[in-house]
């Protein structure tokens, strides 16, 4: 009775590395297509209600991974609504995000921020796995080119001279032994979308991740920003974008790299233009001799901010596999 | 094959009055006992994490209402070691309760406190349902035998003149609805145990409790409290608790009083009698030409704390009905 088929395509297994609105922006465009995700979420915010449980309760910070597990979360909407909800100026909870707080003391109560995720993931019913991308309190350390080293992401956004080096403070931390599983059973591995030195790159720093990349079978793809970003990509162009990238990863890790070929509206790009923020042009003669194949597409979400599209975003993505 | 049995009573449909400590203590034994429990809980707090939320969100109360949600949750241990937490002095969230800021944040969200319950009790796993005596903030009022007016629950806590009368500011605060049919519907109804001023009675200063108590056939029993409350009930014997009970319900509203009839440990004895706290004299005589029956029974905890055991206390109880 039922129409021939194609038989289905077995879903793939999905590592995606980087932390902010980036990831979790890709994510909820991946977990359409399969339950079998891996988000490693970057750790060395130092920021908002993140940085200030970090440095008050002595924990990994928790905004990112928040992200994260929304993003991925089956739970009911009120849920959600909680896990964002954030408390309002005048209150002695001013600032900080609910969630947070609930990541916050599941690591107190668990001592672990990978347990304390591990529950919190069972709470949201989140459809995957989020890892940190270590369980060490590390800070970002940027040496610029004038020399000066700046310590911790907020810092390290702030100044607008270029990033020479990226390294952790202490310079040796572990990755989970989960990521590294997730890497090495992969089909695909997605860097970014998301801040280039503070999400993406800092994952990149824990040792035995690059290494754990390159060994891994998967396609690994590269998804460069839609804009720069003032104080860390200031006028940097894609292939700049993926320079930076290769640094840290290694030659011959990435496959392919996914760049935005379509543009933001007038009103949208003068607003990011007053912010010092630019589309990242498409340099495409120096893309085409890095390495990595170059995928083109349109990827802008129609909203009010200049972002990925989730849903393009991942159907850009699963094409390079499929 | 199965050998002769007694067919087995129905499980009891029990309503529990009360607040803090003594109620959750009463909802941990019943739980054993019967699916069919609901707490209805003073909201009139104004102490502690819970008096700061209240007034910095606009909110009710949680405090005791989290206490009931964790003693009827079968969710997993670290869920409940969660809503326990309480955060060390020196951070921002000092002296917070995690399980009070979830139920905070979940009252904004949902705009409505017995929403939030409901969304929490779902995510603790809960047992039966804990209502909010009333959804109007409202806070108490106790006037002395000078004449004396003190305002909220911390101020009447900490006098130790006597209370003549105790009210509610606004005076005419509503029930929710499913607490009026919990009662209407109920094999068993208990008061206390609980602070009889502040936990117990603020429930029975709800307009249309006193009316749906007397209208429903259930048995309804009153517990005293084992030890006397300095501020509150101090010199308080167990018939003084009962009359007082009797002045806000009515008359013959009350049809068993519980009173315990075992002495805690001379160490404990010293270091209560040290705050000002004594165990209540069972008078006989006086109880005996009140009204309700007695039932007398060993119901200590034999741990720190001279406290009801939840076990000997929910035995005592459902003995009343079988």
């Amino acid at each position: 009775m039922s129409s021939p088929r194609q038989p289905a395509l077995p879903e793939p297994r999905i590592v995606a590395l980087g932390g902010g609105t980036g990831l979790s922006t890709l994510l909820r465009g991946l977990k359409e297509h399969t339950p079998f995700i891996t988000a490693i979420v970057a750790v060395t915010d130092t920021g908002g209600s993140s940085g200030r449980l970090r440095s008050e309760l002595g924990i990994l910070p928790p905004g990112d991974i928040r992200d994260c597990l929304i993003a991925l979360a089956e739970t009911e909407p009120v849920m959600k609504q909680l896990f964002q909800y954030r408390f309002p100026s005048g209150s002695s909870l001013a600032g900080h995000c609910f969630g947070n707080l609930f990541l916050a003391t599941m690591c107190k109560v668990t001592n672990n921020l990978e347990t304390a995720i591990a529950a919190t993931s069972r709470v949201l019913a989140v459809k995957g796995q989020v890892l940190p991308a270590t369980l060490t309190s590390a800070n970002l350390l940027a040496q610029y080119e004038d020399g000066i080293i700046a310590r911790g992401e907020t810092k390290i956004a702030s100044s607008t001279a270029p990033i020479r080096r990226l390294s952790l403070d202490p310079p040796t931390c572990r990755p989970v032994p989960a990521a590294l599983i997730a890497i090495q059973k992969a089909d695909l591995i997605v860097l970014g979308p998301g801040s280039l030195y503070t999400s993406v790159l800092p994952n990149v720093l824990v040792e035995g991740i690059p290494a754990a990349l390159a060994a891994s079978p998967a396609i690994k793809a590269y998804v460069v920003n839609v804009m720069t970003q003032p104080g860390e990509t200031d006028g940097y162009t894609a292939s700049d974008h993926v320079r930076a990238v290769i640094d840290y990863c290694g030659k011959g890790v990435i496959d392919w790299v996914l760049v935005n070929t379509e543009l933001p509206s007038g009103a949208a790009l003068a607003r990011y233009r007053e912010e010092g923020s630019e589309p990242t042009s498409v340099d495409r003669k120096e893309l085409a001799v890095i390495g990595p194949r170059v995928k083109e597409a349109s990827l802008l979400s129609h909203n009010n901010m200049v972002r990925h599209d989730p849903d393009k975003l991942a159907q850009a993505l699963l094409s390079l596999i499929n």
